[in-house]
């Protein structure tokens, strides 16, 4: 059982920056993600794309958003239980909470900090006989580890930016890449179309388009894939060790739309005129999960309420102590790990 | 007459970034500040001082931070009334607003925004008799402009961080710096401190302490001071072309806590459950300057407040439109110098 003072289930910018601001409270957090890293869609859908919107970055990509966060936090020594979906919400009769995952993992904690995004990111999957049979033998939907893929023959499939890069990436990692479309046409930036002709050309890729795949093999591991090809008669039958199914990820509510929260438009209702709590005390929802009146989506309300649900979680545990907020520029900042961050101190001394 | 859209008063971090979220809306802003740059607090009282809890960023210096929000707001082309104190409000029969300063700037608005921080930043000023007489002929309290004082004589009072960095900074373009403090000690940053001690070895500042400036002297313009030593019979009369008393700045609310405003604990209430608007509809309250339950006079939380206002200013200026948030992510960043900012569109292009 892990414990935590808050345990925050996601792990995008909004999630992360409340282990800050809860570290600054002295308090410890745990944050649970169904994606394979930190940064929720900042990471896994548009790493690359510039963000405009954050304050004091003119220009940021959303991937060193994220990196930038995780070294921000980095002292409050935060807990991840990745790649799991939180599922379950038991409520303790000393009113903290036991938070499960679809692995099992169980997590305690008196507060429990939903900030979910717009939800769980589960990917759109093919419709494939005997498909979940080979779920986690053979097929995946999200590369976690690229290294499983080392000197395997990879099918991918998929027409966007994540069929074309990770094609690009195990083209030098795995036996054998490859990748088909039912166009043959792709939607992507430019240097990646690019990057995966040149690769194809070169003999690195192999590319079967338009085409889909038809069907799955294998005992108990997958081991060759069925192709249709558009126009043609038979179909192709390929060895292969893996396959990917890269055709986007949707986000959902999930499991935690049936915890009991009070939910508009697929968004959990919060107070944000007090501390951005649900109807059930003791569980927060910040960032784009929530909803209140004239709520905008963007990252730095989520940054600001995550701030002030760590305030509220604060008095709900010491409600018995009186909290004086210290400015970083004075206070410093003073990490779980030992480590103190503070301006130079001014001195006082003569001049003669 | 300076017309805008948003009349932004303080131009700190809340209302340098309310022109950004503006922007984005179209709307123009202009903002008046009483201090000669912008920046609140971060540029005048720290500008080198680290802060730790701006989301994003692990450690920035005030006056970079500001940097940077003036290079984020630059495409917005906001206008700048600066060095004066917004003085009094007229409520237009339109429901519109003209704010004028001490100076009497006039500026005509439908929403005025108060983004002042802890109040307007007023001088502590020494208690001498005729003290009034010359300010503004020879006797200041902030350095607007160093060019004013290149070989000039001049002299400083004070004994922190202002008084230290002045004296360094003029003893290149004075004719001549006598820094008086009424200790021997002062308090700074060991740089300053050490790097006058330096000077005052040179030969480039004159150091007299513990002593204080005790009277003024001249007809129309300031021709020299008085100071007295402390221990010492006589008092020293320096000719000099100025006085910089240099003793800190205190925040004021000043003549906003007269515009019929709600106030609470030297703070204007606003409405946190929806749009940070005060009770006199069309004037929004952002950043250190409101209140609200649970409020923290925190930067990030006035840049939410300062986006909520916007959206909230943008359907009082047009009540018809419906505006539809698109993400800058998505839609990139339209500046109104006709720059645009965006990210690299993804192709849709055949790989063959």
């Amino acid at each position: 059982m892990i414990k935590t003072d808050i345990l925050i289930i996601g792990a995008g910018p909004t999630g992360l920056f409340a282990v800050f601001e809860a570290g600054l409270l002295k308090l410890k957090c745990h944050l649970i993600d169904a994606l394979p890293q930190a940064g929720g869609q900042c990471s896994e859908i548009y790493p690359k794309k510039p963000i405009y919107d954050i304050p004091g970055f003119p220009e940021v990509l959303a991937g060193d958003l994220v990196d930038n966060l995780m070294e921000q936090i980095k002292a409050f020594q935060p807990g991840f239980t990745l790649g799991e979906r939180a599922e379950t919400i038991d409520k303790q009769e000393d009113g903290s909470f036991i938070v499960t995952t679809n692995k099992g993992t169980k997590h305690h904690a008196p507060i429990v900090a939903i900030a979910g995004g717009l939800g769980s990111f589960e990917p759109r999957k093919p419709l494939l006989e005997n498909l979940s049979k080979f779920e986690d033998n053979g097929v995946a939907y999200m590369i976690k580890d690229p290294e499983v893929y080392r000197n395997k023959k990879v099918v991918i499939a998929g027409g966007g930016d994540s069929a074309l890069d990770w094609s690009i990436f195990l083209a030098d990692v795995a036996a054998e890449v490859t990748l088909v479309h039912r166009r043959n046409e792709f939607r992507g930036a430019l240097d990646s179309v690019e990057k995966v002709q040149q690769l194809k050309n070169a003999g690195k890729i192999n590319l079967i388009t338009p085409a889909e795949i038809v069907g799955l093999k294998g005992d108990d591991t997958l081991t060759a894939v069925e192709i249709k090809k558009t126009g043609e008669e038979e179909n192709l039958v390929l060895e292969v060790d893996n396959f990917i199914a890269l055709f986007g990820l949707s986000p959902k509510l999930g499991p935690i739309g049936d915890w009991g929260l009070e939910i508009e438009k697929n968004a959990i209702k919060v107070d944000n005129a007090l501390d951005y709590q649900t109807n059930i005390p003791g569980i927060y929802a910040i960032g784009d999960v929530n909803t209140y009146p004239g709520k905008l989506k963007l990252i730095l309300c989520g940054f600001h309420e995550a701030t002030l649900m760590c305030q509220s979680a604060y008095q709900k545990i010491y409600p018995d102590k009186k909290y004086v907020m210290k400015y970083t520029t004075v206070g410093g900042v003073s990490g779980f790990d030992g480590t103190k961050k503070e301006a130079p101190k001014a001195v006082v001394k003569a001049i003669e």
